[in-house]
């Protein structure tokens, strides 16, 4: 099947979908994830093939450690995907929730109510856990999904999607173009221009792929390509607490988007704790660059200069910038103007500079006196996540499945018709909320 | 200025916005009504200058008389923009409204609060009136606005926009750079692609100008290229009922994105009462194109053959197309699959027709036994309108003011890191609503 016909098939499949009931949709991924635990011999002996083929020899290019990691599965890793869908199964449905209800007339009743977006295209280097994840959440929110896996998943990937059509096939209600695949970047960039036909684009992966992604489609993006994330330490910093924070939100898990790569620190904190804070982080193993002023500071520690590009830069190793800033309203500024609107934070006893921060920072995320890396679905409570959004339409920050519905406005009258309510003896309208 | 320093102080001016209190942003549009009714004389001249020029030639091709009749002020429409400002200042704030609470931790709160967008780029025809009304709805909202005006109405533009500057001089809280303006197409081109600078394009015009706009951009755009909106009568709709709603659907105001092009009528509605239906319509002078079935049903009438494209068009005027379908599946199939996704309606006494229609008809807004043509902000009850939007992420229908706000997560903490909540003996989340 071509890329258009298989998008057509989504999308009809997504108007089938948005009328299953959720007991149904929940049934059935109950029964993917029995399926998963079923076959996950089969699933092993697919993955051991990707990971001998890539350990070998990918493209010429070895696999970098880290992605052979994430490529490679084992019992545990299989059994926790089947553990996510049943608590995916488990989570309300977030179509088909009324938000709002007005009386406009007597009889004539407006709803707004959440449904499915349609057609996603999510597509992912070489985690084949996105397959269950992703799948899992598209058709619990009644979307269809088109998956698009790395080459070196290949037969992770098709191993895994056939445990889902095993389950569509005893579950009639699920169309089957709910949930399809690609391969190969022809396939992908053929997709990206079927605005038509597919809502939203999913990228999960570094920042080239995501850049690629925006750059050629004109189907809204979900997602982040860069995390450039601040630690803002206020002039009324409490020393232990900066210490934890800055520590945390860059040595707890140095590649996450969410970890804090600038640190900017108020010269009356600066003079109180810097110098040995930088000796702790340095001592961790943290590489530091930093700006002039900080340098003087602490000319025992001998650090390197931080470049203009420093400020604008996702480490996503133990790298860290530091900026010594003489105002609150300095730090607001640079954030502003370098941060990627990730999450930022300020740490500081004075409410009222908290607040200004708060209000200030133009981020998803700002936080005062917490860590740069609680901005995550699950820890929000979200249940589970599609992704970080740093766009700001749609869906901001930890997407949950909240960020795979929208709404459509049901009107149910009694034979109303709009000339009753205009010119002269226009019959007012009521315009009471309802619960 | 160019456009790129335009759309950079326009930023720098939607970062001082979102943090006016609302108390100030509505003494500022009472001070624009006020400047609007004491520069009326002022307006009135610029807005004849500009008419004289459009009414003789403009760029060798005349005006249609329903421009220049929009392009047209006069005392009482200056009075009706004041007012107009005056009701947007009286509505609530948009922004900062808490959305959500969540207690993660004891000492550790996650809000969700609705800011403004940032920067809007709003294109508009040969309206004047788009200026004040977008103008305020911005400024409101806690976003900067570009407003692009049509060549043919820029003298009566400036004279509009002097009024909004002569009302910021005495407000220094409100950015200069709130709003602004560009000419010419190269100048709105230019800015189409700052996707780094603008956040929402908003083009008021007809087809031409939004294909343009969605073909030139990967900023996302609000708004609709087309209403191809349908009135399908069931095998159980009422005759009076039916023929009120089929009248005002088309009628009321031909010209109407929310007009209703096609009617789909069942077999047994047809057998009823179709052909005096159809009668009617031709008598108010609407032109009919019907499918074979219908013709069939009709030959006194002598109507017209539907083409295919007619299915898919939207006359804006008074023409219509007409269906005979033979099952409400038959017309849900045909909605999908040529509608705009604007608003569709189903005339039917069956309950249970009319939920199937509501939950399959993919559509921003579907309605049972009421006109096409309450698919509007007044109508739903918003106060004000900044458009209609047919897309599926962000906003759609209708979009008041909350269409011009996201949100941001604040999470305010006492020194939490996240790895307190990781690993073995981990503590655990609370993850509590709080109202």
């Amino acid at each position: 099947m071509g890329p258009v016909e298989i998008a057509r098939r989504a999308r009809e499949a997504a108007r089938k979908l948005a009328a299953v009931p959720a007991e149904e949709k929940n049934s059935f991924l109950r029964k993917v994830a029995d399926g998963l635990e079923q076959s996950c011999g089969a699933i092993l002996s697919a993955n051991a093939a990707d990971v001998e083929s890539a350990r070998i020899t990918f493209k010429e290019i070895p696999l970098a450690p880290s992605a052979l990691e994430r490529l490679k599965l084992d019992e545990t890793k299989v059994d926790g995907m089947a553990a996510g869908i049943r608590a995916v199964a488990e989570l309300p449905d977030p179509s088909g929730r009324v938000l709002s209800r007005t009386l406009l007339d007597d009889g004539l009743v407006l709803e707004k109510v959440t449904c499915p977006l349609g057609v996603l295209l999510v597509i992912f280097e070489s985690r084949p856990d996105a397959v269950t994840q992703i799948g899992a959440l598209a058709l619990k929110s009644g979307n269809a999904a088109i998956l698009k896996g790395g080459r070196e998943s290949a037969r992770s990937t098709a191993a895994l999607l056939d445990v889902f059509a095993g389950a569509l096939a005893s579950f009639p209600g699920i169309p089957a173009g709910a949930l399809s695949s690609v391969a190969g970047r022809a396939g992908v960039d053929a997709l990206l221009a079927l605005d038509e036909h597919i809502d939203l684009v999913i990228p999960r992966g570094g920042y080239d792929l995501v850049r690629h992604v925006q750059a050629h489609t004109r189907i809204p993006v979900l997602g982040h390509a860069e995390g450039v994330c601040h630690v803002y330490l206020d002039r009324a910093a409490d020393e232990a607490m900066a210490t934890a924070i800055v520590v945390d939100s860059k040595l707890e898990y140095p590649a996450a988007c969410n970890a804090a790569e600038t640190l900017l620190v108020h010269r009356d904190a600066a003079a109180r704790f810097l110098v040995p804070l930088l000796g702790r982080l340095v001592q961790a193993g943290v590489e530091i660059r930093a700006c002039e002023k900080t340098r003087a500071l602490a000319p025992s520690l001998g650090l390197a200069p931080a470049t203009e590009k420093d400020w604008r830069t996702e480490y996503g190793g133990p790298i860290r910038s530091v900026k010594l800033v003489e105002s609150l309203d300095e730090a607001v500024k640079h954030v502003n103007r370098c941060g990627s609107h990730h999450t930022e934070t300020i740490v500081t006893d004075d409410k009222l500079a908290a607040e200004e921060f708060l209000s200030h920072v133009d981020a998803a995320g700002v936080f005062h006196n917490a860590s740069t890396r609680f901005a995550d679905g699950f820890r929000y409570g979200f249940g589970a996540e599609v992704g970080i959004s740093t766009s700001r339409v749609h869906a901001r920050g930890p997407v949950g499945l909240d960020g795979l519905v929208t709404y459509k406005y049901l009107l149910r009258g009694s034979g109303q018709i709009v000339a009753t309510y205009n010119g002269t003896n226009a019959r007012p309208f009521l315009h009471r909320k309802l619960p």
